[in-house]
């Protein structure tokens, strides 16, 4: 472990929340990663839950994404950095940090042009076969942890990852001073959303959900109304722009058929492998839409945002869980009153 | 007839081809319009035959436009001025003139942002109940009936509106210097969309057709390749964009899946009511998707390139039909290896 | 005066203060103007005045616009409908309204592309040989005439004009959430524009001005800090956008030197008619630096901010003189220590 | 030098062109280079020499950068990958490669943002206190050597580097189809520019200089036409786009003057500290200016040009030198009637 500086001794093993298959979560010990250079080592102290988590544990794929070796889950992760690779700066020692969790190779061409999330190669927290959070620590790139201030909490610091995807899809929505903006599913996605748009300026942030104790959620936590699931809003009532957190075809065909020509849609919630979409509504209004993969260059802006108290992380938060009870975690995620649910490795 | 100068005696009436009802075609006699101030006189010369005069002559309709009076079809216009409304210079008389059919109020929102083909106030040609251009004169704003040099054909100047549908699906797909295009669909609109992307720099541009003789002709014409159609572009050969001039779903499918991470789709032809898109490739790779609804600002773009010789529209002239022969015309455009039928009113 | 639609019987004349010259201004009866087709006739209840009017009173020109003949003054103007002209719904007929006082032509290559600012043939109230609005009356068209809610005051009804100036810099500037922004020189153009950046989003916003008095105000309408006039940022204070509101030569030369690289400069303030800038910065950074020319579609998104309080325009005023009194309100507009005086045409 | 592959036995040392002072340059031997992982070793084949060689020759600075320690010159750089470091697939070996001469850190914000040239960190040949390829051996990462088809001969393979600073600028000044663009200064990097306007689209390129030898070479190399130094084209010649290759003050004067409203201004040449710009020029036509520092992004397109004989590179080359004859190389650079020379590293 040359060329690495450290506060302290560490340990030389912790604990980690590994998923062996469908269902099947155990707490083993394994090595504290050393940090290459350039890395950083990070003491996890919380990790946000997030659905594609409960996802892996109850179908063991996303997709083309298999769950193919034992895999730790949890990719919302704050902490401390307790250890240096060779030529990081002395003065990280110590900083409590956000870490972005997609590493990209930062040699190809969408790397190049600044999409690093594109990178065909990223190397992606808790995705298979890369491990995530769900542990006590891990080590990654200087550049891809964060300092975070004292006025973003612990929680905080692994909410700016699902605040990253909020405010990746406002700016792909274009939403600015003045929008009026509609969206569908108010879970974790849609409500940190909400607060972003309002955060950009929006004057009108509308929710919609089938699930009523969300609509309530989203009343409470930047939604500046709601509508029922379904709603198609008249002419005088089109937004600006519409995002799809829900991933639910009816909403994504009653969303898009409510924005204003010239008006943008974007396709946040996963679902189905395709859904219907009204092409003449799309070319009579020539309304722009397109999906988010993640995100990019999000966390200086997310840092922003929750320092100066423009979105409030901490009361999306509905319980924390220790390592041991990561599955309990996974299981309140499920529950449509609960909003986010934070793992603590330390406890 | 105060306050309106012309180039010599004009007649008091006119022909027109006027559409009764479902393939019910005949020929009238019409008082010759007058020009209101700000508007010019056209004798109009050359008129390309659309797709749409086709649809309303078979179907009666398109989608809510619905032929419920006597029209007149045919928005693809050129001619020359012979008359003057109040307030339009003496100079414009006898200029050889190019028509962008629609007509915007100018003071809504869309127009004053420059989207004036979103205005919902829109008059456009033969549109009902707007009578279109299969007629001896016709009365236009002055800035609306743009002046063509000598290199313009007169066939040339009225397929400035198709030009012009190319252009415009060119600049929704970003296509510059150094891109590669996919384009389904190679009836008129395809093959000069081809042409366009061509002259806008493109280095690959992809014709994809279920007719054989239509793929003939975009080799001819602008294509430097062509691919079944169907299907997909693998990875290394994906396109930076792709626009859809057929509306047939399993070309909008085949051709979103070609595209590369951050490219984009426009879908110019009309088709389905919905269609399925692949959401999961619309956001894995974060493709930009919209649709046109016909173009603003693009004549004098398009006057520039067909005047330089970088598009060659008299390439796609296939017939020329008298105003008495308007129903061969229409047959003539729905027969694949035909491209471009021309009403000449005059004649 | 057929055709016109009034709220009662109007006055067949009206009181207007005229500037015959430098530092001539005189009360005269003028006839109450005439609503043309699609015209609205407005009673004008507040005016701000604008540094523009104070230099045309002062030097009788500004450029190469020159005082040649009997001119109102005046363009920032709210004020309530009394007249219709023919085309005008009759629900308009009473409306609060908010005045835009720039006419385009609507018809050049500039306002079909929604710049309309830029149309070589705008009519300008207060602008040689075109009159304002220190008068009682005025006839717009009526799409430049916006309503506004009750939360809009009278007075900020017309200071949406100085607004809107703000709005337009911040556009051009690409302020945003999160976005760190300097604006010299803190008048009335200065407040207004540290308070649009807030809005916006931006998380810093510093004033620089040469004037404590105006330094004093800042720190109380919308920037969250200031520096002394003339200050260069240093490497990690750098800005995202510098907007000059002084004109003044140093000023603009800091400002660029404070920016970061690839941010933003824009120059709003009027000054010399060359000043230098310094090149290699605008290079190595590669800074995107414009002007200003009045506005473009700023009137919705100003009703909105104000309307919503996200803006406070009653709190720049700092003074209301009635038609009699003009002279002292232009006077008062030279005090650095005034913001906004108001003319009030009605009392 | 384990972990290295190279085809056959390389020397162990190369002769190198280096600068020890003001006009003081010799020829030493030199270790060739070792490639790091995830670099190739090139044999250098051709490089031009720019004139900022010149001037490191001449004066031994650029603004800040002083040369302090010997220091090899030369970055438009062509060869022939011979060794990989680790990581680097075999298939690499052999490839006839183009140089892009500047390294990022790809950590910094700005190169995650896609604007890697404006990474602080960047490591750019010949730019002291980074050595140049004026020797036989260069190791550059593997990603920023270009493989390049037969159609670039190995000349065209050194000037993509001057011909992406063509298209860094055109891309700034959305130089696109139709574009009007007038260029100041018909050196290489006019007359490069020139040619990548016209392969942009542009209708029309006016080059100027106060050369006539020249502005003859323009007339041949791209240029539509030309005009005298210092003339402000009249409103109807006014150009889309204004690209100063010049450095000159008058010529970035007069070239602002004559853009149309709402067009572009790029200053690419290097001249004084400061240049009175007209302000109320670029506030009365809203115009953007920019500088620009290098080129990111730009290789795949100055490839795909000059493979499609877009661009004409090798029409350029006015003179091929040996190691032993860059003296003479940089001296003919200086020679107006000189275009571009080629130091040929291998001869």
């Amino acid at each position: 472990m040359t060329d690495v500086r450290t506060a302290g001794t560490l340990p030389t093993t912790m604990r980690a929340s590994v998923l062996y298959g469908v269902g099947e979560l155990g707490v083993e010990e394994r090595p504290v990663p050393v940090p290459a250079p350039d890395e950083v080592l990070v003491e996890v102290g919380s990790v946000g839950v997030c659905g594609s988590d409960v996802h892996y544990y109850q179908h063991g794929r996303i997709g083309d994404f298999v769950v193919r070796a034992p895999l730790v889950l949890g990719h919302e992760a704050g902490g401390r950095v307790v250890g240096l690779g060779a030529g990081v700066p002395q003065q990280r020692l110590g900083q409590r940090v956000s870490l972005e969790p997609g590493i990209p190779c930062r040699r190809c061409d969408q790397c190049r042009h600044g999409r690093y999330n594109l990178c065909p190669d990223v190397r992606f927290f808790a995705t298979p076969p890369v491990d995530g959070a769900f542990c006590q620590y891990v080590a990654v790139p200087a550049d891809f942890a964060y300092p975070v201030p004292e006025a973003v909490s612990d929680d905080a610091a692994g909410l700016l990852e699902p605040l990253s995807v909020g405010i990746w899809s406002c700016r792909k929505a274009g939403v600015g001073p003045g929008s009026r903006v509609l969206i569908a599913g108010a879970g974790p996605i849609g409500l940190v959303t909400a607060q972003v748009a309002a955060a950009f300026g929006a004057i009108e942030v509308i929710a919609t959900d089938v699930a009523a104790p969300r609509l309530d959620a989203a009343r409470r936590l930047g939604a500046t109304g709601t509508v029922p699931a379904g709603t198609v809003l008249a002419d005088g009532d089109a937004v600006d722009a519409f995002i799809d957190c829900s991933g639910a075809a009816p909403a994504v065909d009653a969303g898009i058929r409510s924005v204003r020509p010239a008006g943008s849609v974007v396709l946040v919630g996963m679902g189905a492998d395709a859904i219907p979409v009204p092409v003449p509504v799309i070319q009579g209004r020539e309304l722009r839409l397109t999906g988010t993969f993640r995100y990019a260059n999000t966390w200086p802006l997310a840092i922003a945002l929750a320092a100066a108290g423009r979105v409030d992380l901490d009361a999306l938060v509905t319980g924390h869980f220790g390592l041991d009870d990561v599955s309990a975690a996974l299981a309140a995620s499920a529950d449509p009153t609960a909003i986010k649910a934070i793992v603590t490795p330390q406890r």
